[in-house]
């Protein structure tokens, strides 16, 4: 997720074309994933995993050719956490039911079993205050808080140091 | 977790002695593995395997010889699904900070990172509020919630066959 930050940084909020030129707007570098790489020191394949995921969710966009790069599809104040955890861990709920309620000499017959039982109901609960948890926090504000914990050069130097890797 | 539920619905509530007998109260038989296991149709060293969790957590008692069984070492209102998810799959959050910040070229160093990231505390946060939501519901909860769902039959039918067994 981390990694993911980086792309955000760059032309936040604005859609892009194809080739990486902002929508109405002057040319703009994509990042690269050896320049992600680099930056945070991760293997590129453990990036380019993570980078193919958000593609297939939506959420970056790959582009190839001479600019060729990765870019947000969205202004990155409308991309949450949870989209992005989702999209790399996938959705499935950590919990899973398996009915155990339909075994056993009291059994329930199944058809009288259309409402989660109890216990799936509050791994259901907790499962929701966690995605609401994370749904509340986009990527902006993940940004943000990387730029508050620094004297607020983080998120800079990380877009001087991109730009720079590009050349 | 299911297979909790029942050993809470004896003596709810009331403290034991090592023999099963309630504290101040007449004898009474404790919930057995081989009752238990029949109960809910699971295999014995599954069950002895989450009742031996929650042994070791203290929640549940485990007492030998011929009254042997398990009972609850608290009341059931006062036992969390926290408590019991905790016991059993372990305390250890899902999201584990690797500190991608001390990394690469623009390396925040160690000494700077006293605090959590602002991923990592989204993370953390998105924890506490599952926290929050298993912590709030207790085991008496779970049993009202399974009576609720049957027309307030289910908890009494549990205890019955649980005697029946034990004659």
């Amino acid at each position: 997720m981390e990694s993911c930050s980086a792309p955000r940084a760059r032309g936040e909020g604005q859609a892009q074309e194809p080739d990486g030129r902002q929508r109405g707007g002057p040319r703009q570098a994509l990042t690269h994933v050896p320049a992600l790489t680099e930056l945070h020191g991760i293997p590129r394949a453990y990036l380019a995993k993570r980078l193919q995921a958000l593609s297939r969710a939506g959420i970056v966009q790959a582009t190839a050719g001479q600019v060729g790069g990765h870019a947000l599809t969205r202004p990155a104040a409308s991309v949450t956490m949870l989209e992005v955890v989702q999209a790399i861990d996938g959705a499935e709920p950590a919990y899973r039911c398996t009915e155990i309620r339909q075994r056993g000499p009291l059994a329930v017959p199944a058809e009288q079993c259309g409402r989660p039982c109890a216990i799936a109901r509050a791994m259901a609960e907790a499962q929701e205050a966690w995605y609401r948890a994370l749904g509340a926090v986009s990527i902006a504000d993940l940004a943000a808080g990387i730029d508050s914990d620094s004297d607020g050069t983080a998120m800079a130097d990380v877009h001087r140091w991109l730009a720079a890797s590009h050349r």
